[in-house]
């Protein structure tokens, strides 16, 4: 049940795996969501746990962009799962403003990889979330942490 | 419709309010969620972004325990908002088990609160998320960051 | 805090206000989805409650349609709140599929609206869920039923 | 991908499956939930798509009552999805009231199952949601309705 890629308490990512690209900085992908009732809270504005869910439909998003499923049966055997994530949150949206979300690549490690995020309201002009998420391929049998294999290295070199 | 109180990239909580008190670590409080059938994800397993509405949750219940409203008409005109997020993904979670997340204040600020997060798997034994989110008391007119009142901070101090 | 819009049970609309057009049918509005990893639940495919936040989503796009706000402070004073809701589950839909929610008014009462909506599976064609709900507009202040003001009742009679 | 047991429109759950049992009314399974500030919607009131995951959590609770796996694996190879849905919205909820929503196995029919579902506003002692959720029992392979198996039927007629 446990996974066994605890990120260790005040390393970062380093701990999880070297980096072999500086910044490979490549995307974007873009999600776009008009704020609709549901999406406001209590406030009156976007709930802070809603743009969460924008980064991880951007991540949908960009899995398809670079050809790989998220699902084992389709990939050869593998997973993706977050192991950190964080975000500053810069600004406020209400309902009707529009949102896009940019995905990028920041890090391809060796077995873990770093996409930015950044959510944007067009309406205001304003960056209202930014920060990033990283997630750990592991072997979806062994459930434990796996290089990246080629193929999937090389789409998400190339995304989008 | 813009906040003001932007995080400087880089420069973490000490931009946004000197720290007052030094880990000030009073708490906890706890709230207790079995993995339903939604939690679920299609690997099987509680959705990563769920574990932060576990994580708003318990600051409802903290905001309680501590007899502080969240809302500015019933606590003199004040809101908290999200300037800051993190969490750290240590396990996994599936249908049945029992979560326990727990919230402390780590630190008090001038005019923002560190809570801290802990969600443990109580079935597995596992610590599966840990994290601290930083909000920002603002002047729910202004939406400016606002010195924390001593009547709030109190509040907190004792929490519970 | 209790509304005194109760639909007597077994009664249906008409117990709530006499229908005074007969299916006026206009529309409609569209609202598109493709479904991403976050919409799929344990069985891998979209969760039936998904389907309902996709109906307030278009809903909140046919109010812009219509130019009617969902503010009491932007609209004279008025709320819309669900009474009924039902809905036909159809078909399946999975990561990928694009779905697209169509909302139409299908009554226009004295104090109530009935929207008609369904969501397309357009990748297989099929119509996967179909239902409808009826809404109430309330006088904000009283949360009693209150007949619906010519403009918010023309606004829904030329929608889109 | 698409299912076979479309309810044909306007015939009701007759045509799904020939009742068994008339109204065995076994339970009752009760699913507590204090409303949080992310359950509230921008009419400071719980969302109404909201009420429909406590009923989806109340299920949850009944399968592990009944001692029903939901997933096919680890029960012999049957699924359980929804037909029908429909809710009566009788009143409305807000931060910190105590709701207690109740399932109760309604009808047993050859494939399809009708949990009925209520939600009581316990801090102010009015029901405020009502209705009820048709499931049919379909084989996880060929995603067909199927006749319940005795097993299955005996957990759910003497639930809880």
């Amino acid at each position: 049940m446990l996974l066994s890629y605890p990120p260790q308490e005040g390393t970062g990512l380093g701990a999880l795996s070297p980096v072999v690209y500086d910044r490979t900085m490549v995307g974007p992908v873009q999600y776009r969501r008009k704020v609709r009732f549901w999406d406001v809270d209590a406030y009156g504005h976007v709930f802070n746990v809603r743009y969460l869910v924008y980064w991880d439909d951007v991540l949908t998003d960009g899995f398809a962009a670079a050809g790989v499923s998220f699902l084992a049966a389709d990939n050869g055997g593998y997973e993706f799962v977050v192991a950190h994530l964080e975000c500053d949150y810069l600004g406020e949206a209400t309902l009707g403003d529009e949102l896009v979300t940019t995905l990028t690549v920041q890090e391809l490690g060796r077995t873990s990889i770093v996409f930015g995020m950044e959510t944007l309201n067009e309406t205001t002009g304003e960056v209202v979330a930014r920060g990033h998420e990283v997630y750990v391929v592991i072997d979806a049998d062994s459930r434990r942490p796996t290089p990246i294999p080629p193929e999937i290295r090389s789409a998400f070199s190339g995304l989008p």
